[in-house]
């Protein structure tokens, strides 16, 4: 028995749905409100200390962090493999893998978050946002809900995130220059991890997949399997935002 | 045939040195000196793309990132296994791994590039300094070295490493109630991971593991390891600073 916590349509539900889709693995679906702050709410962060999502449990076990749950669950449900089999090969994803969560992933951060909860924590009260801020368990996470209730992030921060989303792009395509899928011959999960950035991406820098001509053959051979477009696309289990 | 690029006592480089102590591993060491920058050189960075330490050569193949190095010498020298078989505990050692990359090391870096960098920074002549910029790969780190140069790392950078410090002590404090290791009841890649971040945690925290009773015996423990003692004590490979 498997049941997912998660928001959805963000990047880091997309890679743990899509790693359930392509395993053909069902689950008991929890959607949770990331403009709510459900993720935030003391029952949740008693099964996820981070107040982050996706949460995985399975069989009562609780798995957090969206690139050890996709880990795990190759390891649990090995049919079919998105692990590659050659140690190398698997060091390699987990190098790609290990780039999204500290790089992409705080990047593309700066960004969305000023667009998707500039508006709510500027609309709160003084005593919901310092309610806010005792609830948010990670001190970076409560950092940049008070700079967007303040200022906004500063001209250095945006360019920090655009100078790691211009790296992420190139290291990726250099990648590419070796196989079809980053880590070589076979689809993998450092291509699922990846993949939901790229739209993202593309919006905050404009051109960069006509800059990255493998990458955007990739991204678009990607997008077009079956089991992306159903995780991709707005669902009951994951709503338009 | 194994190679290590390294820098000898910094906490990556006390990482995978122990895993290959542990394991009996012999390997031809290759220490880089950090006050020369000799990891942005680029003969160096054609290696290891992201200019940082340690990089394993192995037959010819480079691996690089230290988390991503200790998963594939367990997978390649699997005895003694330093991963759990279970794959909840393996998650367990996973989770906590990134906790350290993530959290524990770019706390850490704040006091330590100030006490270790900025001297070496600020007597740089600006030819010089545009040189390292330009050859620094990681735009987080040229802005680090930037910052160094010139006011220094703010307040709130501070406080966020000190509060990142705290909950990673935490997090492993509670951690730790559930078997004598991070993971459980063996020994494993989490242990290795942050044990080197101790002592720069304590020092930078005071009282931290009076706090945290259960890390301090587990940090005391740990560092009876005569691999341990060997791989942190000064050596011809790991020369004191």
């Amino acid at each position: 028995m498997l049941a997912l916590y998660h928001a959805g349509l963000t990047t880091s539900a997309k890679k743990v749905r899509l790693c359930l889709r392509e395993k053909g693995l069902s689950y008991e679906s929890h959607y949770l409100r990331l403009d709510r702050f459900e993720h935030h709410a003391p029952d949740y962060v008693k099964l996820n200390p981070n107040g982050v999502l996706p949460t995985l449990v399975h069989d009562g076990t609780v798995v957090i962090e969206s690139t050890v749950i996709n880990e795990y669950l190759d390891e649990v449900f090995p049919d079919p493999p998105l692990k590659p089999q050659d140690p190398v090969l698997r060091a390699r994803m987990r190098i790609f893998g290990k780039m999204v969560d500290e790089y992409a992933l705080p990047a593309l951060r700066i960004p969305n978050w000023t667009r998707s909860k500039t508006a709510t924590l500027k609309a709160m009260s003084d005593a919901d946002f310092a309610k806010l801020l005792q609830e948010t368990p990670l001190i970076d996470h409560r950092l940049k809900l008070e700079a967007l209730r303040g200022a906004g992030f500063t001209e250095a921060e945006f360019a920090e995130a655009d100078g790691k989303m211009d790296y992420v792009a190139a290291r990726f395509e250099a990648a590419l220059a070796d196989g079809p899928y980053l880590a070589g011959p076979a689809y993998s999960l450092a291509d699922i991890a990846i993949l939901p950035y790229i739209p993202g991406f593309a919006a905050r820098r404009p051109g960069l997949l006509e800059r990255h001509p493998r990458l955007a053959e990739w991204s678009a051979r990607l997008m077009a399997r079956p089991a992306v477009k159903a995780v991709y696309a707005p669902s009951d289990e994951a709503p338009a935002r």
